[in-house]
């Protein structure tokens, strides 16, 4: 069975005007999902309505403890649950889930060397039997970026290490898609030009255009990234807008 | 099967040192039992550090759209999450669910007469199967108290009646007993008195203790509750301190 795994950013879900025709995309989709989100955005309007000071170290975000109850509020209170019901309202059974619900996404608080970060988890392993028990439900799972240690500690999560985790764990059992969305019709030659659009991407074809140094520097990580998870199960890993989640660059190996 | 179906106020899960205690003794509990909690402490701080006026007629709060965000930050993410987390720790594989994921629990908007309550929603039902499946999987559902609407609205539940309708929900299926936990050691014939509890409530002891007027007036709608809830199929309705959840005051039919 062909599962895809959809990762959105935070800031798709606070503006409703976005979020509603989203919804209207994701339930159209003809395969079962996983809807993975961030949240950012909404963490840094409640903290600062609220007062608290985000605090960064080279442009990432240390979590301290008002921070992560801010992350938790906003996460895997406020996206979340906003998402399951603009699903629900249009008959997708969506279920919410954080990390720590059946522990379905386990991670490690990052260890403690030149910088503390906090609340911060790099992710171990998505439970593939748990979301797969829900999949097999008729259920559409829609995780949040908070996860959680081994000791029971809710952590704050990078999602797009969430989605890949996910899609590794769903892999053992399903055909699985990992579709990444940006602000970008995909992966572009010229990043100024849409039409620059690469449809697909093999591992020769990265190569030669990193040889030649044709692909936009913030991409690089990205595809890296997608082959890791290629070379853990994952089919293939999408590069896309979210207003074309069956188009924009795809990533094989 | 026997489950419990334990309610606990927001109250409880706001203090860190009520909390992990609470944790320890849901933990050690025999049969397997759905949690729900409350979250009114918790969200009234949070309007508060936002500046966020609470609207009150008659002594019950009004839902505009900010005081709902507020509730489902609250109630669906920091008190759910810090719930989940804290029996993740202990080893139950909890899961935190609010009514719109898997639509367990669906309501009403309350509707419009002299006033209007805004985003506060009145149970319909909670789905029992959904919970049986969880449950018969060994995890443990945790449930907050915002539900949803058929329209797929987000809205504002009184936690008890979420109770009752998970109990009843089950009822189909389990032996249920329902759990509703207070400040106090059970049903007290003086309220001043812990030593004056009630062990047992039957119908025939409960008319005789109205006829009397023996019985504290702010307990007679909880046990009026208490038998709507078991004409519906629940066992029986334990009314008890969160310190002794075998304990208390057990109202039967």
């Amino acid at each position: 069975m062909k599962i895809k795994v959809i990762k959105i950013g935070g800031k798709l879900i606070e503006d409703d005007a976005v979020l509603q025709p989203l919804c209207d995309s994701l339930a159209k989709l003809d395969y079962p999902f996983v809807l993975v989100h961030g949240g950012g955005v909404m963490g840094s309007h409640l903290a600062e309505k609220l007062g608290v000071e985000v605090k960064m170290h080279e442009g990432r975000r240390i979590t301290d403890a008002a921070t992560l109850d801010i992350a938790v509020m906003a996460y895997a209170g406020l996206a979340n649950k906003r998402v399951v019901a603009a699903l629900q309202a249009r008959g997708v059974n969506a279920c919410g889930l954080s990390g720590c619900d059946m522990a379905v996404v386990k991670s490690r608080r990052r260890p403690v060397k030149d910088i503390d970060w906090g609340f911060v988890g790099d992710v171990d392993k998505a439970d593939g039997k748990v979301l797969a028990m829900l999949l097999d439900a008729g259920v559409t799972p829609v995780v949040s970026p908070i996860t959680m240690s081994e000791q029971g500690e809710l952590l704050n999560t990078n999602a797009d290490s969430v989605a890949s985790a996910v899609a590794m764990g769903l892999a053992e059992k399903y055909d699985v898609e990992l579709v990444f969305t940006l602000d970008k019709a995909g992966v572009l030659l010229d990043v100024n030009d849409e039409s620059s659009l690469i449809e697909t991407i093999t591992p020769a074809l990265y190569s030669q255009l990193r040889a030649d140094e044709k692909i936009y520097s913030g991409m690089i990580p990205k595809i890296d990234n997608a082959y890791k998870t290629i070379e853990s199960g994952v089919d293939s890993v999408r590069i896309t807008s979210p207003n074309n989640l069956s188009g924009g660059t795809l990533v094989v190996k």
